[in-house]
């Protein structure tokens, strides 16, 4: 069987440390094709952190299942649609994040709060409840095809290349999300521009310092050594800090940032009760990497500036299509290191992701190349 | 010596689980009398959580110094004031919280932050560092006088007794500011009031609810059993949840409340994550009490409605004048059982307050009859 009857993917086979970034090709069921959804052919499919995560099962999900094809930074070409959708035809370009279903009908939903629907559906390794009462497990982007509910998929502007809107589907708007929902509307008499912190330069402080700059703040970037000062800057960072160089760090900044967005992706070794003293009273600290321990966090902490710690899941539909206006108006593209998709390929970039080995993504690309014949 | 050179106050000498609430007459240097302070005469202490905390050190502060006085929840009269106080003269009735001092020339303190400033001085257990350059421990209110500085003093209104608003100083203000600083501005379409939610009915709980009902919102209480439900009510609670009494107690609230504020004054068997499902998407937790242990909460839990957690610290001045004054106009009292004070009332008072057998508070009275002869 072939395509519209299965879709091929690179899967991991078995999480345990050895094998986790060892892939094989493999055949697998899609969901069937309901009327709002939409078949893309793939064509690049960046690599994030969550892609590692879940290959080696680090968040230890009771329901983990393998094999899996991960990836769900995705951007292809529209090769075919259900009968109500309307946004989009063949042959469009468009891309998919991390999301792929919700229900689009409770409260949330309709407040423009879909990623947090308890229905939600990630867009590997969830599960959906087909119209039919049969269930699919889904299957990501590191494949020939997705298939994908069409308020899930978005154009990509012809301004951006594939590579440089992958990343923008998860990194992007996971960072863009907490930004614009938590910039402060009104600042104390004095202050010009909403102040802001980026912990972090990886795949997602790389696109949250664009946004941040792009967004009108004055941007301050956290890195543990001055080895990434110079892209930071250029990222559009007004002042950088090297934690690890500098032991007094916190009193340059200290009750002055209204805002943090931590990217860091394990909370070990991370002094987050010092990073708190940064914020000014009220200011808020959103997480939107997702380590694998708890946080443990001093109640004083808390207590010296009424700052609030918090955390954000990706973005919503709506917040995806101001991102890419935004991208477009202000020249922001995410930066990659591009790899051909092969079995090899994702095994070097699965081991370069995990091991910050890129800048600052690694997008695997030559779909054609992997998947020959494709319609 | 005797005043205005030494104050007395009922003191711990030994912070060991023996001797906690055993005190003792002690007598105490006050700091010098400046421009800008105030001598009280002390008429009611009432007894906060603090107070055990303190007595006990339970948050085992390295810089804790015994002989201590603890309250800080202290309403009497004037005796006498300094040379650049113009709002108190001799014989106004006044209140004073928990904080003595602040620099009130920094940016914390210039925006209504004095809490937050980094040079506060406590009511007990503090250092003031006087203008003569010497330095001063602070002790509190179990005392015959308090000298504070005239920021840190407030008018009481006539409608309350002493021991009604004794409990407003601290236990009323801490959970004042945090309603008044996070209750949303804008509510969705179709929700007429916020929605808030108070979890633990002590001493602080029973201040939250009144204010967050005074405040024109729609107030859940949690508590673990269904005893306090009557008190709850009558308190002007909406809505009461008995957790420990309805496993599935959290389907009847998630992703409903837009604030919740945490008395609980221990972290141990709490579970956090579970509390943090009845808010809305953003919304906000905000730990007033300061339990003894650091918070473990799994960054999953944030992740899953974008909400926050964060403390808050007592309140400010122009929130104390702004409590006081809604106090009167919605008629808000704290409840108090009361003790005179002795050796012998402290000791009960620590104890009952410490095992929570109070409705809600205990109010130190009699200071005449304590301390005899004073000004």
């Amino acid at each position: 069987m072939a395509y519209p009857d299965t879709f091929e993917g690179f899967a991991v086979f078995d999480p345990s440390p050895a094998t986790w970034s060892t892939v094989k090709k493999f055949e697998f069921k899609p969901k069937p094709f309901e009327a709002h959804d939409v078949d893309i052919r793939i064509n690049t499919c960046s690599i994030c952190g969550s892609d590692v995560h879940s290959a080696s099962n680090g968040w230890r999900k009771p329901n983990a299942h393998y094999p899996l094809v991960v990836g769900h930074e995705i951007v292809g070409r529209v090769v075919r649609v259900g009968a109500a959708v309307t946004d989009f035809k063949p042959g469009d370009r468009v891309g998919v994040g991390a999301q792929a279903q919700a229900c689009l009908k409770c409260k949330l939903c309709k407040s423009h709060n879909e990623i947090y629907c308890p229905k939600l559906v990630h867009t590997f390794g969830g599960v959906y409840h087909n119209e039919d009462g049969s269930t699919t497990f889904s299957n990501g982007g590191y494949s020939n095809y997705a298939r994908i509910n069409d308020y899930f998929v978005f154009h990509i502007p012809p301004e951006l290349t594939d590579a440089e809107a992958a990343p923008m589907l998860c990194a992007g708007v996971t960072t863009f999300s907490p930004l614009v929902r938590n910039i402060p509307k009104e600042l104390p008499q004095g202050q010009l521009r909403p102040r802001v912190g980026i912990v972090g330069l990886g795949g997602l402080g790389m696109m949250g310092i664009q946004w941040a700059h792009a967004l009108g703040c004055e941007t301050t970037v956290f890195s543990r050594s001055s080895r990434k000062c110079a892209d930071a800057r250029k990222l559009g960072a007004d002042h950088f800090i090297a934690t690890a160089e500098d032991k007094d760090w916190v009193r340059k900044v200290e009750f002055s940032l209204d805002l943090i967005i931590c990217t860091a992706n394990s909370t070990q070794n991370f002094d987050l009760d010092t990073y708190l003293r940064a914020l000014v009273v009220g200011g808020k600290w959103v997480n939107v990497g997702l380590p694998e321990a708890p946080f443990s966090v001093s109640p004083r902490s808390f207590m010296a500036n009424a700052c609030f710690m918090g955390g954000s899941h990706l973005g919503s539909h709506v917040e995806m299509v101001r991102m890419f206006k935004l991208a477009v108006e202000k020249g922001v593209r995410a930066w990659t290191d591009k790899i051909p998709i092969s079995a090899q390929g994702v095994k070097e970039g699965l081991e370069r992701c995990r091991d910050h080995r890129c800048r600052y993504r690694v997008a695997l690309t030559d779909f054609d190349d992997a998947f020959p014949g494709r319609v």
